[in-house]
């Protein structure tokens, strides 16, 4: 059978474009069994084909003279087959990635033959009408009916979404065969339509880590009835598939130097180590660094403040704003920038305490606490000042400071120094506009040569399009996975000390950080 | 984990009792995880749980204390969880097995957890109301809807089973975990709802041969909606399942001497071998082995003679009907029987030709054929006398002719001597009826001492049972076919010069019936 079997498999490994020997009375292979072998010699996996394609099989396989094209799915060192089209099928052939965030669903659709983007959205959240953050959700699926009403919007909104993005592309979601799902543990949870609510409760048991990949009809995706919907592997209820997409999109799986991954948001999330070796950790950073706490705090949107620099001789801020609209808040990229231009400026001082005589007529009170106007009344969309205030800058200290500390815990654990990690990639949507300059300089991120910083964007989607895109990205996700070691981080004395020292700008020991000393006034 | 976990594999291998280690800070796996780790520990197979079992999960193991029996399918190297039950269960886990006949099929409920049979009974295939050959069905399946009219009614009627089955055990149908089904290569695709024509067509390709496991509601089987069903692997289109299962039953598996399975019917399937090696081979042996040819012939049912004796010195005839009940035809057996006695008293001489003068008033003639009146006017149930006529006995001739010269190809074929067989199988729902000296005395089987012959009985169903009383089974069932080598039948002229020296009583070389020369008058 080998010798005159014709095989090719395209770009992204998931469509394999197969001419069978034809059969003949000395090779009476069946029919079924004839397809499975011409996969596994291809794969290297047992392949599975469900009944329906058994049915289709004798038929379609003479139709088409026994040339073919297969979607299949490898995942867990199985091949499952997913559907089988004619050769000279046109049509595309698409795959879905979705990115499940808390706040935003981020879809990019892929061709699967030659791996391109064909179309690329975003929607809220429509379980943020449930509750903003993952705590109240979980709550919430608990009480009758919660965790059905929870699975009914997020899948609704994922349909609504799916066939606008496809209407946009200018296919039918019938042309989706497969989708990659990347998103935190509890997110895939609720996708599934399966309890979660012993995620919150100790010791915080997830109901899988590993599910694999099921039929979409299943979770009621609006996808061709014989699509398959992987969902990125996690490694425990604080460490999401979202991580390993990043992971993967980072290239930990081929890395020889050390490197780190954070993902920086109300929980920072950190993987840390090699090909050979993988330690990850999560702690609670508290939402500062989202933009969450503060009274101007927002999720990146058009006129949300993005960067501010200030000139270190006349004090003079300036500011930019999403699409360059008037300025309506800021989010926590803009946050961080403008933490560390007023420290580099010296308007706020190591502990963070707003310096009056630095701050002209910016300073302001209200309610007995003091401020920083970093948008006039006039200017901002709002008809209000835009301040931010010295309660505002103190929780942005506890939370870059819980983030150095988790990161200096972390790397003491392995016994490495900052300056063993060659590359440092900030991962999370909200990663993406992070200015590590900024980050240094307020010491919620190590100083390291700038060349050294990665930062990824929405490495969640990015990585579950990498594993649309290529099909070795879904192997390397598992074994990513497999070899991740997770610690528990102990809150002990050891802990609170690294953490009262680092809730200094940049830290109490400015030694760790000469860059930023250098460059402030 | 593996320390405190305990854990308890029934007998059948089927029902695992599980103790789980009990989630703490310091082992989180997830739920499922966990699950399959213990699994995988015990059966040593990749597990896979679906979303329906995966939704149950986290409730269930909690409300049972991490305690639970899973029932569960293994095949091809894969374990599927069918389905959760909590540690206390006392209701039964049963399994059916059933024998997908052309004409009969067979149900055995089984269960899974002690392997004891709670219930067994057949039915008439209902797909005789098309066809009562399976060549007919496949032309009819070939038609507008014909296909799923023939799978209708195989499901329908066995679903009638079903109930009646269950009833009858004291249980209900949604106890039935797991159905194993056995039965010749076309059965199990019309079963399957799979297109069979192709296997009737040179060259004879069948839709599948090793399908595995299928759920089911997929085929709309009234089981328990979590219900596996495993369809036993077939070689191909004259090889089926129900092949296998006869193998698995006789043991080929842990056969260490060479022995011969033989399935009498109108096709002669043979299996040769032991535990290193095993070579196949089917042939049409015609319908008169099995009673189908004869004016009188029928299949087994009360009133068909199935055991007839002739003095040979008196050469009166005694037959034995099933039930004792008046005679009303004769099966394969009995006109095995019949021939042979008539052959050793003289009645018939070494062509199969009537000896008129040795006959005596048995003698007839009508329509221009002469015959032998086996039971006499009076004493049938028919109120005809009934007749074995010459044409009948030359139909028997040329059927025992082809079945011997089979054995003697696939023996040539190997190199080995029929006395190298030390065990020699007689299978299928007729061959249980056989008795392997009045098949010798014609010339059907080799001359071998009769205590190397064992009956099997209905094979296909024994097997199919001792698939779901062992898991083994299905294992052995695997590596059996995986390890037949399949010979295509030559009729070429050493065939044709076989078979003609095979058409004599016993054989044209006497020398290799020692012991009908010596027991013949």
């Amino acid at each position: 059978m080998q010798a005159e079997q014709g095989m090719n498999r395209n770009s992204t490994g998931w469509v394999l474009s197969l001419r069978l020997v034809k059969p003949s009375l000395s090779d009476n292979t069946a029919d079924a069994d004839r397809l499975k072998k011409a996969i596994e010699a291809e794969t290297g996996c047992p392949v599975k084909i469900g009944i329906g394609l058994v049915r289709k099989l004798p038929r379609a396989l003479r139709d088409w003279d026994f040339c073919l094209k297969c979607v299949v799915m490898i995942s867990g060192g199985v091949c499952e087959l997913v559907d089988i089209l004619p050769p000279g099928h046109r049509d595309p052939i698409a795959g879905l990635a979705i990115d499940l965030g808390t706040t935003r669903v981020a879809f990019r659709l892929i061709c699967l033959e030659s791996g391109r983007t064909l179309a690329e959205s975003g929607i809220d959240n429509p379980q943020v009408s449930v509750s903003p953050d993952i705590l109240g959700r979980v709550h919430y699926s608990d009480t009758e009916n919660g965790l059905s009403n929870l699975h009914r919007l997020i899948i609704d909104g994922i349909n609504r979404e799916i066939s606008h993005l496809c209407n946009r592309a200018g296919i039918s979601p019938d042309r989706v065969f497969l989708a990659v799902v990347s998103g935190n543990t509890t997110m895939a949870h609720l996708f599934s339509n399966v309890p979660c609510t012993h995620i919150i409760r100790e010791p915080y048991i997830p109901a899988f880590n590993a599910p694999g990949a099921f039929m979409a009809c299943d979770l009621g995706l609006g996808l061709r009835d014989s699509a398959h919907v992987y969902i990125v592997p996690s490694v425990g209820s604080y460490f999401g598939g979202d991580l390993i997409s990043g992971a993967v999109l980072a290239g930990f799986q081929d890395m020889e130097d050390i490197a780190i991954l954070v993902d920086v948001g109300t929980n920072a999330e950190v993987l840390l180590g090699n090909r050979d070796w993988l330690v990850a950790c999560a702690g609670a950073a508290g939402p500062a660094l989202e933009g969450g706490m503060s009274s101007i705090g927002m999720t990146a949107a058009p006129g949300v403040i993005d960067a501010v620099a200030i000139d270190p001789d006349t004090r003079k801020m300036e500011i930019h704003t999403i699409g360059g609209e008037p300025a309506t808040g800021i989010c926590g990229s803009g946050m961080i920038d403008l933490a560390a231009q007023l420290f580099i400026s010296g308007m706020i001082d190591i502990r963070g305490r707003i310096v009056r005589e630095a701050c002209g007529g910016r300073w302001i009170e209200k309610d007995g606490t003091c401020g920083i106007v970093v948008v006039p009344e006039g200017e901002s969309a709002t008809g209000s000042p835009l301040v931010i205030s010295q309660v505002d800058i103190d929780s942005l200290i506890r939370s870059k400071a819980a983030m150095y500390t988790i990161l200096e815990t972390l790397t003491a654990w392995v016994g490495i120094g900052f300056n063993e990690i060659q590359t440092f990639f900030v991962a999370g949507t909200f990663g993406s506009y992070i200015r590590p300059e900024s980050a240094i300089a307020i010491g919620m991120l190590p100083d390291l040569p700038k060349e050294r910083f990665s930062v990824l964007g929405n490495s969640s989607l990015g990585g579950a399009a990498l594993m649309l895109q290529s099909q070795k990205a879904v192997e390397d996700a598992e074994k990513i996975r497999d070899r991740i070691t997770y610690i528990e981080l102990n809150v002990n004395q050891d802990f609170m000390n690294r953490f009262s020292a680092a809730r200094f700008l940049p830290h109490t020991d400015t030694s760790r950080f000469p860059s930023v000393e250098w460059s402030r006034k």
